[in-house]
């Protein structure tokens, strides 16, 4: 037995959500000294005592009216941001409700809707708690996790709105300021969904536990319906928040920039708040429920898996919560990583960001590497056995630290590639920015050509991955690995959530109409961010593929298939059929974006044309219609991709059956990562392109511009056919490729005993 | 047994082919009538006494500068193409020498190089020749085949350079004229290609016949040596000549339609020479050789699954020739099709080309259904038994007439939807041309979403055409579905010939000076041409599908392999990596067209600036330097996409083993089926907006234009995006699943022996 007893395992595991929870506030804390409220500058500086001598220079610290504009704009920001929230929540709420009547009926029906106990899956001739009550506890937990995604990601929003505008007033200070007050708002985010995701996780186990008792395979079972829970919000929240983020972005881009040659962010543009709040409902939110999904899902496979391997079979309690004791580590571990960036080193300069940011994944990393061989050695016995489709398998408590690891090393490696694919501090996005020359048409291609390459190394390391944990622990090795590369998940959710806020800053620097300096530092923040974002968009599609994996795995044990034949016809259609589900769902956002772009753009104009003295500054712009245009357009939009993603399992399992459904799943899992990976990383190098030329920092890059020469007329077009690539398709592909798979683990049991209609028919 | 006597069939299969050439040859002199030495007119006219009833009007046929001209251009197209294709030729010469050395190396080296007999794969108690004797032969074959698609696209090109400007001097004499010189000229190839093919492959199996006497197992599998080596040069010819096109195609554009604002084909530009042999090499010789591969690789996977079943074991030849019976068939429906277009109906309007095109598509469908089950009756007996990965099936002759004909439909629905989708009379087009009302940038993002989109019903008929054809035959029903889609070849190579024939007379006409009135004429020629040569990509696509499947079939069975388990670390990460081959060639094959194309766009600019008078047309360009460049570029571009494909089965297969290999088989066809396809579409899509855009036909379609315009130009930019996606990348994508199959199963009797090296020293 491990050396952990039961009793350490549940009290340390709330400790370290807790701990968590407590270092958000005390982040929260800190960032809300910056007053929005105008007040004398000496009072300010002695209330917010950290770090003065990080203070460069200040600017404009006496100047009320500016404040106090940055106070007005936040706030019509983060009223937006809340309206177009309620709005969707409001919407997916009925979809919610509906699909949770699907679930307790679908999985109700499996023996009938008869309350009795019946003979356990895995072990014959132990008794396990009636379907008709898996039924109920799966929707209960399904309406967990939807709700508590919707927690993360309203609260995520509720931060960086918050964050932002404080962020601009920071950056008066000093770029250092600024910075620190942009990461710590991130770092909220980032521990407060890492432990509130893990805190509801564990308080539903420990409460179905009172009822399910030692029917380990009930109860995790039913605790899968919290990853679907989780995913299903997630990708209401991607793919609404992604079409209005990018609507509004490429429809202020295409009338402000491209025709009205207006600045980003100038605040006569009509688009330009609708545009910052997409930010906060795309990026922040929807990222926010996005990884908070599979960071659910990836520990419901491990769980399910592990409920039924020995741990389960001799109710080691401890061995069974394994997953969750590495998310535990994994808290602690990113919260002395953070303690690197906010307090142990200081950024002085423009150039330490993306450094620092950098070295925050490399901290995490290297520490969690230490922190899983602690916990596989505390928490697992020297030898256990997996059940692998049909067969037993002996795994050491070494070879399942090798599973973590390996899922935490592979994160980084993708995490560095798309570094290298996306920074315009390398040559790949260089060659872009250099295409330009010859025209918008070869920046396309190269930057296509970019993106295709960027997959093949992830893909490699994936590959390896999967092997390694594969053939030591089965789908069980998988899972870990997924659980190893979302360990970090707080210091990826902090950096995540730091570009956004940044971009934001910037935004509102821009508008409150302050000095070109402040702009310059925070132009600087954001572009490390866009660096980082594509980091995250990788963590988040390679974890995804392992996720998606694991639930594949975990989905085939509870539907009883033994082998999944690429022989069989059944299996061979599914997967081409599957391979083509994130090209039917890509048409579709690709698509909505575009048409809801257009709608903006029409706006934008009509009020460019009708409004008296806009583009002169004397009028004012109606930015509340362009929040509504995007608002409605995405509400909209978002029912068809959804519906294609959440009914696709449920008709294919009915019909077709398990072994169809396995090729679908399959199918959409290779061929999504790629889709995926290209997208992201095509449209973040045209963004770095496009930046690059506009930073002019080298001889080169200076050669292609400045901003408004040809060249960066390409390059603009290049960045805005990326928007809906990286933020609406590529990140929506992740949960596509998940959600396929949880709906699938919860519906076994249905689809196992009544799936396959049309076969059965024929 | 079946109806048709052994005898029989040795008769009638060379019969049709010779049929095919002899009606081949006879188009060629119909065409060859057209004179393009300077002759009186009315001694013109009473030579080609042919259809005098469709001249409408005369335009110049006096005036014998133009004529002169006209061949001269001719004259320097065929130049360069031949130039061209000897250099690829011997490159790729070379490589195949080296290539057919390691196949009889490996394929030598499974029993030791020994010379004596072995006991039968499938019937263990019959004596099989030996190892070393079926490498020699495969070696033989395989280069047989290299030699035979090295002729056919060679003719191809011949007889494309020989047509062009016969169409641009018979479009004098008005439309009808012209539509019948280019498409006779396209079924010459047609015809010639399909009979040379099925010639040359009946003769190879009656000579080693004479070795292997009733050894049918390894007769046919040496047989698939033929295969694999038209489908690896069909490889370098569609890479070499689609990045020779493209490059070539993208800077002409680039430097003369968007910075100089000539038009198109305009004899100023210095890369116009090579733009038009461009045409010959990348569109009629590669795809020439594309089909003809095809058509040999489903031949010989029907043949070599034929040959294990109760076919080989009753030594049925007949049934065993099966495949080559409905090539036979195929040869003959197309040539009553053919006459259709050119002799009992006559086209006398723009309008009517083309209907008369898919009119072709739609005959030749519904006689071949009828053809199928007129050669299923007579060749195969009632019932009979396939070898299905270790167990047999039962087959009945209408359940392979139903085989052969789902494949066939499934082409055909293929065609109306790739139709549908890049046709600018539908509103699919006709959106993405409103889209660059918006600029570029909409317009990309509508097209992306478009091919995308195109992917959808294609794939289901694949599924469907794949699961009913595997349900009835197994891997055979596969193997001849994929046939039945072919069966058509003819035909489909017709239109697809027509469509660059009549491009490169529109650029003639142009380069001569001819008319507005003319170029009109040709242009009409050409746009009906872009949707058939989307149509004509669509079926190599799917046809590669299934062609693929079938092989992988093959191979599989050939290696051993009783199951291809997804729930195997083995396959999975094959799965995974094969599905990310298709996006590493599209990005070498993408980046390629990218930096030859910047070349020759620097050599452009450079003869602009430097070449006194040649704006104002009194100064000559310096084309022959234009050609140089692209052959260059086109020849060094093109080794490493095709060592990737080439060499990737070889490695997968020689250190991870048969199982990888499978699954980077599956992986590779499931993901390039849909890159392939929205590639294609894609491009096809924004190169008939701009179309749409130009011809000004409709309300709206002028509302966009006129040429020039914003739209126009953005219009443009998404038109030179296409331009590789559709002539380089996508196209390719089907030789690349198609060739690892292939491949495969050459050396899968090596793989099986030697194969895992790696994972049998771990």
């Amino acid at each position: 037995m491990a050396i952990l007893s039961e009793v350490a395992t549940e009290v340390l595991i709330p400790i370290a959500a807790v701990i968590g929870i407590a270092f958000s506030i005390a982040q929260w804390i800190i960032v809300s000294r910056v007053k929005l409220t105008p007040s004398p500058p000496g009072a300010s500086r002695s209330k917010d005592g950290y770090g003065d001598s990080l203070i460069e220079e200040e600017e404009g610290l006496n100047d009320h009216n500016v404040v106090a504009k940055c106070a007005e704009i936040q706030t019509a920001i983060a009223e937006g941001a809340t309206s177009f929230l309620f709005t969707e929540y409001q919407y997916v709420g009925v979809f919610m409700s509906i699909f949770a009547v699907v679930i307790f009926l679908f999985l109700g029906s499996v023996e009938g809707f008869s309350t009795k106990t019946h003979p356990c899956t895995y072990s014959k001739d132990r008794e396990c708690k009636p379907a008709l009550f898996n039924a109920l506890f799966s929707t209960v937990s399904f309406l967990l996790g939807a709700i508590t995604s919707v927690v993360s990601g309203y609260l995520g929003m509720k931060i960086a709105t918050y964050a932002n505008a404080r962020t601009t007033l920071e950056a008066r200070k000093g770029v250092g300021k600024a910075f620190i007050t942009a990461f710590r708002s991130g770092s909220v985010m980032g521990f407060l969904l890492a432990s509130n995701g893990l805190l509801v996780l564990y308080i539903t186990i420990n409460l179905f536990k009172i009822y399910y008792g030692d029917d380990w395979e009930g109860l995790f079972e039913s605790i899968t319906g919290y990853g679907l829970g989780g995913s299903s919000m997630a990708l209401f929240g991607r793919v609404g928040g992604g079409i209005y983020t990018k609507a509004a972005d490429v429809g202020a881009d295409l009338v402000g920039k491209v025709e009205r040659n207006i600045p980003e962010d100038d605040p006569r543009n009509p688009a330009v708040i609708a545009d910052n709040v997409g930010d906060n409902v795309g990026d922040i939110a929807g990222m926010g429920s996005d990884l908070f999904g599979s960071y659910a899902e990836s520990s419901c496979a491990a769980l399910v898996v592990a409920s039924i391997s020995s741990f389960g079979v001799n109710h080691d309690f401890t061995g069974m919560c394994f997953p969750l004791l590495v998310s535990s580590m994994g808290i602690i571990v990113c919260l002395i990583t953070t303690l690197f960036a906010t307090d142990f080193f200081e950024i002085k300069a423009v150039k330490e960001i993306e450094p620092a940011l950098k070295k925050q994944l490399i901290i995490s990393t290297a520490l969690m590497t230490v922190g899983i061989a602690l916990v596989s050695w505390l928490a697992l016995p020297y030898k256990f056995t997996i059940f692998n489709f049909g067969e037993q398998k002996e795994v050491t408590n070494w070879g399942l630290f090798l599973c973590v690891s390996i899922g935490l090393w592979a994160g980084l490696i993708i995490g560095y590639v798309t570094e290298y694919y996306t920074s315009n501090a390398y040559s790949p996005v260089q060659d872009v920015a250099d295409a330009c020359r010859t025209g918008a048409a070869t920046n396309v291609i190269f930057g296509l050509a970019l993106g295709y390459k960027s997959v093949i190394i992830p893909i490699f390391a994936i590959s390896i991955g999967i092997y390694v944990s594969f053939t030591i622990a089965a789908m069980y090795g998988i899972a870990v690995a997924a659980l190893g590369m979302l360990s970090t998940i707080a210091t990826g959710l902090s950096i995540d959530a730091y570009g956004p806020i940044s971009d934001n800053a910037g935004g509102i620097a821009e508008m409150a109409g302050m000095s070109h300096r402040i702009r310059e530092r925070t132009d600087a923040l954001d572009a490390a961010g866009n660096t980082t974002a594509a980091i995250g968009k990788g963590f988040a599609i390679g974890s995804a593929a392992l996720v998606s994996l694991a639930l594949f795995g975990a989905f085939v044990s509870r539907a009883g298939v033994k082998v999944v034949d690429v022989l069989s016809p059944k299996v061979i259609i599914g997967l081409v059929v599957g391979a083509m589900l994130p090209y039917w769902f890509s048409a579709m956002t690709m698509k909505s974006v575009g048409s809801a772009a257009l709608k903006m753009v029409e706006e934008v104009r009509r009020q460019f044309n009708t409004i008296p003295g806009l583009m002169e500054g004397t009028g004012k712009p109606d930015y509340a219609n362009c929040v509504k245009i995007s608002t409605d357009a995405s509400i909209k939009e978002m029912i068809p991709p959804g519906a294609l993603v959440m009914l696709t399992p449920l008709i294919v399992g009915t019909f077709f059956g398990v072994q169809t459904l396995s090729g679908v799943l399959a199918g959409a899992l290779v061929s999504g990562v790629q889709v995926a990976i290209s997208a992201s990383n095509t449209g973040g190098a045209w963004d770095n392109a496009k930046k690059y030329i506009e930073a002019g920092v080298s001889e080169h890059a200076r050669s292609l511009g400045p901003k408004g020469s040809d060249c960066h007329k390409a390059a603009v077009i290049g960045d805005t056919i990326g928007d809906p690539l990286k933020d609406t398709s590529g990140p929506s592909l992740n949960i596509l490729i998940k959600l396929m798979a949880v709906e699938s683990l919860v519906f076994a049991p249905f689809f196992a005993t009544h799936g396959g209609l049309l076969f059965k028919i024929f």
